[in-house]
């Protein structure tokens, strides 16, 4: 198994700032040791319509809120967007906002834009940066996206979908970039900023 | 919890052959409904260099051969394979040869190739397809390579190495196309395919 905090000889502890099980799921499956603190941050204040700055942001107040109380830590903050005709989609909040979603993927190709935020308070150290992968759904049935929404699934989940899912994995046809930062955790690029950071420390 | 069998109306009862743990689960993930009898076929010898052809020729003699006795079900072959600069690059017999696959993967793109037959014999209907997806390895350390092979991971997988895997998730920077095809079947095109050979029985 895949140590990360030895390999990369890792200073300090590592707090993530999120609640998301999925983020939480992929970090342990590079074998990172972390504890999950969720930061609580509203999002409505921010008037930002580039998706990469809009990412970056929350993810950098997630990041920044927890580290005040945890200095001495590497804070991990991360938000995941959908972007659609230059639309950010984010979770739906009623069933017939999934729908529409869904009818808007449908035969299209979007982007899944996954901001991270690295901050160590006591030396001052912050790096932000995000992963764009682009992703081609196929033609959805009426009967399909039904049977998809009446599983729950869409509901928590940025765009009303979740690539590892049942029916996620058969509605995407193609995806350009990295699969992690779909499911919500760009690793690959994580893990060399997180490098980078670390030997700055 | 997406039911295949049920969404698809598929008129037959479906066999998988293959042994491959990882195929199992991904078809388990879309709700597909299936016995195993993995199909134990000789591939020394195909002499095919063409790596879609070889895939498909391996999957197509693997479904053949157990829809041979079992003639009135849907059977699934399916062959997975790793392309770099015109070789093919299976199964790594031993440790040494996982480490080459990974040294001559690192900071290149190579196509990895999944073959699929459907095979329905009483109507003597066959399909064959095949998947490609491009991925990109950033550049590994020599330390990453020796961790990951003290791991056996890389030994029961084509180049050497699995997508899914702690380390598998860190090597790769990038793709193009299908996820599912990389960790072993391509869920999407498979779900496409497997409803246009159902609406032909």
């Amino acid at each position: 198994m895949l140590d990360l905090s030895q390999i990369l000889d890792l200073k300090h502890g590592i707090i993530l700032a999120s609640g998301s099980p999925r983020r939480k799921k992929l970090l342990e499956q590079i074998g990172l040791k972390f504890d999950v603190i969720p930061a609580d941050i509203d999002e409505d204040d921010i008037v930002e319509s580039d998706p990469a700055k809009f990412v970056m942001e929350l993810a950098s107040r997630k990041a920044k809120h927890i580290a005040a109380k945890n200095p001495n830590k590497i804070v991990i903050g991360s938000d995941t967007t959908v972007y659609l005709n230059q639309e950010l989609l984010n979770k739906p909040a009623e069933e017939k906002d999934a729908y529409e979603m869904l009818t808007q993927l449908s035969s299209k190709t979007h982007q899944v834009y996954t901001g991270v935020s690295l901050v160590h308070n006591f030396s001052n150290n912050l790096t932000n940066f995000y992963v764009k992968t682009d992703v081609t759904f196929r033609e959805l049935g009426e009967r399909e996206k039904y049977a998809y929404i009446a599983t729950g699934s869409p509901m928590d989940k940025a765009g009303g979908y979740g690539i590892q899912d049942d029916f996620g994995s058969v509605f995407v046809e193609k995806i350009v970039g990295c699969y992690y930062n779909i499911v919500g955790f760009p690793l690959s690029r994580f893990y060399q900023e997180i490098k980078d950071f670390n030997d700055k420390l």
